[in-house]
């Protein structure tokens, strides 16, 4: 399994560490945004993003051993395409998408906006909601340690302390 | 301004690129973690992370320059904290944490759940809403481009294509 993540932080107990172990280097994400994108052989990836044909193989395969690509051979060349597990990634594609759009704009305005294909509208901003929908801020959430958590030693010392802190 | 930078990806007009470019790499993320946990000083943060020091020097000074972390002099020691613009990355942090809680799971359960410090209840899994509300798949949403998408030699031909072919 170790073989299918660009580094491991398998010591690190953390969901994040574990996403950012599949998917946290920006070259995996422009091949998933152009995946989204309806790009789905080797040359396309390559001329987009101009990327050297080393890092796109090697970039491909493990975004194939990690399950967020599936390669099939279609006539004469092979196609990528986003599994479930790869789609379900557009949230986090999103959210750094609005970000980059409000924190380092393009001087010209907006590059892209995301709309509903049913009414054109653009899509909320990405942000976190309660459960009866209200925006929330950073300070009106709080993490609570699951079973995981203190499992064997992977758990962070620093974090547990922050957490069992905040804990009720 | 491109020192700030992790990898400049100047040549790829795209929002999700230019965030990509500030935290579009495992322990700058990892960093902006802790500090969303409350962790604040130097030691803490390698002691946390595991990671070279130098490492961690290198990262937090880019962090600081891309106005994502602000640096004080405590008593004894210099601090760094969340800026609003640090603080706004949090969508991103909590989808890929919601991410990997599904499809990186530890099989002794949840890790950490984030729950609304006003009720206790977990908030709302990270996705894409419509503006009233509804939750959107990948193939509900398009992309359509704005003032900046067409200008200069920067717009990347492949994506271009599906745009327009995509758009009204």
């Amino acid at each position: 399994m170790l073989g299918m993540k660009l580094k491991s932080f398998d010591h690190l107990n953390c969901s994040l560490a574990q996403t950012l172990s599949v998917v946290g280097e920006h070259w995996s994400m422009l091949i998933i945004r152009d995946a989204f994108f309806g790009l789905r052989r080797f040359d396309q990836f390559q001329k987009d993003l101009g990327i050297a044909r080393n890092v796109l193989s090697d970039r491909l395969k493990k975004l194939v051993a990690a399950g967020i690509l599936v390669k099939s051979e279609g006539i004469g060349h092979r196609e990528y395409r986003l599994t479930d597990k790869g789609l379900a990634l557009q949230p986090i594609l999103l959210s750094m998408t609005h970000w980059g759009d409000t924190y380092m704009p393009n001087a010209n305005g907006k590059r892209l906006s995301f709309v509903d294909r049913r009414d054109g509208k653009p899509i909320k901003a990405m942000a976190v909601h309660a459960a009866d929908g209200r925006k929330l801020k950073h300070l009106q959430i709080r993490a609570k340690p699951g079973p995981a958590f203190f499992s064997g030693s992977q758990s962070s010392p620093m974090i547990s302390s922050f957490v069992r802190h905040g804990d009720d």
